[in-house]
């Protein structure tokens, strides 16, 4: 059967997108993985395929898969692309929609230079919880690395972050001490690591190391855990413009307890057209 | 303006096809190297135009480009990916399809199973000029490596060729020894270093370390030189099937200051519209 698709991308996190309401692909692990290969495929981080919803009061439902073919809970870059999408080819005409995700109903907001905002909770702070290994929450640890101390903040999106404030990302040892701090054991769950340079109290620069994962090109979580950091710090006000390799995202919060709202871009690619 | 094009492969090379004859698509280095992105564009590792032929007594001209933005001379891969083009997109009906690239004109067959056919000239043994620092042509040359004897073939199919025979292909040190022995003095241009495992008199399983790339999926004068250097050791007979990481060619030499033909696959994988 011939599918059609679209190719997207937020910030460089791309995706292959399908109407799978007015078409039904059967794409099991198998053929996943090979129209995720970038030569003998289509090439995608995840294929994002949405659907009717299960579940009243939600105007979509959509699954997102990685490129080994493994289900995804959730992803800020992929829910960007999925907005534009359901737009674009007219499937709504809302401008807030509500989707149902694999782990829960997540509401997107189109605005109206195209952005995209989503609301990506409230950060966790208490030490256990992150979790790092300190009884008390603070605004900058510390630990010891190589005969250095190294300062960090940190706060959990769902998932863990240590964040540095740095004097030049370009120049940050983001290679050499990402995956030290990644498995250092002030983080039993491992961390993803951030290293950040302030550049006003509204703009900064960010490269993150994922954790399992390496440097990529956008970490949305990421870039909630620098705000978050930085205005813990006192470095930063309420309203972040995030530079990252991929493309800037701009991260809103009100302060401890509130949810962030995250706002990036949705870009399309091309259609395709292919043979299943 | 909107362009369609075709993503095709030749044993995993992957190439972006525009039918340049129907339309004009305006593509400068910039443009090029922002298309075959394989994030942020359609991903490929070269761009392939089908034009009008500029010479009498040839069907069509076509012009490939890297994904630097910088010409190619020729490639086998995307030779058969064009043939394969112009049929499936009925720019001709022909089986036979003299094409004019830019080092001269190259006449493809397609096969009635579908693979497509080339010739790829006569290899070049004289030592002198494949070129290995040898004055006598032999079928076994020898260097030393690391106080180790190691015996290989050598012919240039417009590029030069190192060829080893191997007991096992998939732990043959490629990496290792591939580096090595393209920068070896023996060989003035560097080389390329072919690892071949002789599993019948018309059968053989291959790797290719290119000069200046690292191991390929798929190097098809690789293929010649191997087809060339196991005939001339007596190991194989006039027509080898090649099995390379990414497929299959197979090779036809009546011998010495003959033709090569290589016959090899082409696969549409999806047809693409994109605004430039």
């Amino acid at each position: 059967m011939r599918i059609r698709f679209t190719k997207m991308h937020g910030l460089g996190n791309d995706f292959m997108v399908i109407d799978a309401i007015s078409q039904q692909p059967q794409l099991d692990g198998a053929a996943i993985r090979k129209l995720a290969d970038r030569q003998f495929g289509i090439g995608f981080d995840q294929l994002l395929l949405v659907e009717c919803p299960t579940k009243p009061d939600v105007d979509f439902r959509y699954r997102i898969y990685n490129a080994d073919g493994s289900e995804v809970e959730n992803c800020g870059n992929g829910a960007r692309c999925f907005a534009k999408f359901v737009r674009d080819r007219r499937l709504t005409g809302k401008s807030s929609i509500a989707v149902q995700t694999a782990n829960g109903i997540m509401t997107l907001n189109v605005q109206a230079d195209g952005r995209i905002s989503a609301d990506m909770g409230a950060p966790i702070l208490a030490p256990q919880e992150v979790p790092i290994q300190q009884t008390e929450q603070a605004c900058v640890y510390t630990l010891e690395l190589d005969n250095q101390t190294i300062e960090f903040g940190a706060a959990s999106m769902g998932n863990p972050h240590a964040v540095l404030v740095v004097d030049n990302v370009e120049t940050a040892p983001v290679e050499s001490l990402g995956p030290k701090l990644e498995t250092h054991p002030m983080f039993p769950n491992r961390v993803n690591v951030g290293f950040m340079q302030v550049l006003a109290r509204n703009e900064i620069s960010l490269r993150v190391f994922e954790r399992g994962v390496g440097e990529t090109l956008a970490c949305g979580t990421g870039a909630c855990a620098a705000a978050v950091v930085g205005q813990l710090q006192g470095l930063l006000d309420s309203q972040v413009t995030v530079h990252l390799p991929g493309g800037d995202l701009t991260i809103q919060w009100p302060g401890p307890g509130q949810s962030l709202i995250m706002t990036g871009p949705a870009v399309t690619v091309y259609q395709g057209q292919i043979r299943l």
